[in-house]
C-alpha cells in the first residue's frame, strides 16, 4: 500500500507495472527524430474522419488498443480508462472512449494530463482495488489552433517563444506485474502556481515555475538530487520553459538539473530545422514521447530511473481575454526499469 | 483497503466520512425549496466580480474554504483537491482552486463530476494513502448559458425538454473519521453509454441511459433492491429524464425504482413556478442538492442509504455541430448515516 514520503510525494511499494502502451502521431510528428518507435503515424491529418476533432477521438481509440494488445488484454479487462485532453469539453477523449464499455474517468489537466492520468492509474493499482488501469490523452495541431488561436486558413505568423502542438496520442496499462520491465515507484500531485504570465504565446514560461515546484518538492520529499536520476523529464516547456525552469530551480532551490534534464517538447521534433519554433506541446507531446522512446529505453535499461514531470497551462482563451494570467501545474511521475 | 463486489462496484470498507460540506447559491437557486439549506446565497449573478466565469471561480473557492471551515480544517490539511466544471478547459476550478496551494486533479465529467470527485477522493482516501481530500464542482446559469447555447442579450426561446443550468457551487471534505455522521460506502465508475440522442436541447435523454445502466449495475453487484434505498438519486435528468429513466429501468432491467428515485434538478427549483421547463441541471445542480440537503438529511438519519448518481453529457458544441450524438455517464457514491 502506497505511502507518503514528505509532504507531497507519494510512495508506491507494490511498484505498479507499465504493462503496454503505444504512440500514435502524426504526418509532422513522423518525420521528427523519433518515428522509429511510433506504432502508427497518420500521413493524413483526418486520418480518415471527416473533421480534425473525430481524428483526434480516433487517435485515441486506437492508442488504447494497441496499448492493450502490447499488453496482451483486451478492453473487458479494464477497471478504468483515465483520460483527457485540449478539446472543449474533452470530446477527444468522450468520443474516443465511446465504445470501450470500460468504466471512465474523465481527467483535466491540460499538457499535464499525461503524468495525471499515469498518477491516478498507477495510485489506484497500487492500492489493490483496480488490476487494470488505462492512461490515455491526446492533441491535434488542427483542433488545438483553431480552438485555441485562430483559423488554420488565415496562417497567422507565430511568436518566437511559441509551441507547436503535437498531433498525437499515447496510452498506457498500469497493473500489477512484478517481473515487468518498467515500474511506476511514485507519484506527486501537483499544485498551481501563478507568477502571472499573461503572454499566451509563451506556456513554457506560465508552466516553468509549476514544473520548478513538483520537481523542487519530489527531491525535498525523498532527499534525493538530480544526479540520482537518469532523466528529469517535463512534459512540453519547449526551449524558452526549460530554460527558465533550469534557471528558476538553481535561484529558487539551488538545485541544478541541467545535466539530466531534456523535455519531451524538445524531443519530438528536430526544432532547430522543423520550424516548430519553441518545441513541441499538447496533451500529446509528453503521451507519445513517454509511451514510445522513454517507456523503450527504461524497458531496456538504457535509462533505470526516470521522473517524468507533465506541464499543464490551465488557460482558456475565454481567461484570457478577460485579462487573466495563466495558471500552470505540474504533476509527476517515477518511472523506472525492474 | 476497498473490495470490488461484482464486475463494477468498489466497497470502501474504510467508510470515508463526508466531514464538511458546503452549497453557495446564486438568486434563482435561492428562491427555490432548498433556500434555508445553503451555506450562502448570492443575490449578485456576478458575485461582485466583472465576469460571470469570474463569479463562477469565486463560488468554488468559498465553497472549499466554508467546508474546510465546517470540517474543522485549513487549506494546509488537503492531500488532494478533485474539482471540475463545464467552463472551457475548466477554468471555474483552476482559478478556482488557483490560491489553495494544495495538490489539484482536475476533472472532467460534465454534470457528474460532483459523483466523480466524490468517488476519487473517497478511493484514496479508503486506500490510506491520502487523510483528506476534497471534492468540488460549480456551474453558472450565464457562463453556461453563452458558452454552449447563445448571448444571454438574445433572450431565446427556451425548448420544453430543456432544462436549466444551476449557479452554484458544492464542495465536500472527505476524510476518515470512524464517528462521522455521514460516511461513503461504495462508488461504482460508470461507462458510457449513446444511445443515439441528437437532441441538445434534451439532456435528460441523452443521460438517462448511462444512469441506468450505473443503477443496474450497482444493484445487481451489490445483490440490492431498489427498496433497500432511501433515495436513489440522480443527478440532473429533471422531469423528461426521469421519466425515461424509471421506464428504461423497468424494460431492460424489470426495476422498479419509482418509489425510491428522486432527480437533484427537481429538488433545486420548484419546477411548476420557476419556469425552468425540464428542470435544474450543470455540475453545480447535483453539488448543491447533495452538498446540503441530503447531506443533512443523512447526518439527521431522515436517510440512512442514498444511492447518489451524478450524470453527465459529454458533448460539446463542436461535437454538435459536426452531427455526432450527446454520449452520457453516471458515476455514483453510496452515501450512509452512521
Amino acid at each position: 500500500m502506497a505511502v507518503r514520503q514528505g509532504r507531497y510525494t507519494i510512495l508506491l511499494p507494490s511498484r505498479p507495472a507499465v504493462a503496454g502502451t503505444a504512440a500514435v502521431a502524426g504526418k509532422k510528428e513522423g518525420e521528427g527524430p523519433l518515428v522509429d518507435v511510433y506504432d502508427k503515424v497518420f500521413e493524413d491529418e483526418f486520418a480518415g474522419e471527416k473533421t480534425f476533432e473525430k481524428a483526434e477521438s480516433k487517435f485515441q481509440s486506437l492508442a488504447v488498443s494497441l496499448a492493450l494488445e502490447k499488453a496482451g488484454l483486451t478492453h473487458a479487462s479494464i477497471d478504468c480508462i483515465f483520460a483527457g485532453d485540449l478539446l472543449n469539453q474533452c470530446i477527444g477523449s468522450s468520443f474516443g472512449m465511446r465504445d470501450t464499455d470500460a468504466p471512465f474517468a474523465g481527467l483535466y489537466g491540460a499538457c499535464s494530463t499525461m503524468s495525471l492520468s499515469l498518477a491516478m492509474s498507477s495510485l489506484l493499482v497500487d492500492s489493490g482495488v483496480m488490476n487494470t488501469c488505462v492512461a490515455c490523452t491526446s492533441s491535434h495541431f488542427c483542433s488545438a489552433e483553431r480552438q485555441y488561436r485562430l483559423p488554420l486558413e488565415y496562417g497567422s505568423q507565430r511568436a518566437p517563444a511559441s509551441q507547436w502542438t503535437v498531433t498525437g496520442s499515447g496510452a498506457a496499462v498500469i497493473r500489477n506485474i512484478p517481473q515487468s520491465p518498467v515500474h511506476i515507484d511514485a507519484v506527486i500531485i501537483g499544485r498551481i502556481r501563478d507568477l502571472n504570465i499573461k503572454d499566451v504565446n509563451n506556456m513554457g514560461a506560465a508552466m516553468a515555475p509549476a514544473a520548478a515546484q513538483t520537481i523542487a518538492s519530489f527531491l525535498i520529499d525523498t532527499n534525493t538530487k538530480p544526479s540520482d536520476y537518469d532523466l528529469i523529464l517535463t512534459g512540453d516547456l519547449g526551449q524558452t520553459g526549460s530554460e527558465l525552469l533550469k534557471s528558476l530551480l538553481m535561484s529558487e532551490s539551488n538545485l541544478d538539473i541541467s545535466a539530466v534534464h531534456n523535455d519531451c517538447g524538445l524531443m519530438v521534433f528536430d526544432v532547430e530545422n522543423q520550424d516548430v519554433h519553441s518545441g513541441g506541446s499538447g496533451c500529446g507531446c509528453s503521451a507519445i514521447v513517454v509511451c514510445s522512446d522513454i517507456v523503450n529505453r527504461i524497458a531496456s535499461k538504457e535509462l533505470k530511473k526516470v521522473l517524468f514531470v507533465g506541464t499543464g497551462a490551465l488557460l482558456s482563451p475565454t481567461s484570457s481575454l478577460q485579462g487573466e494570467s495563466v495558471p500552470g501545474i505540474a504533476h509527476g511521475v517515477l518511472l523506472t526499469a525492474h
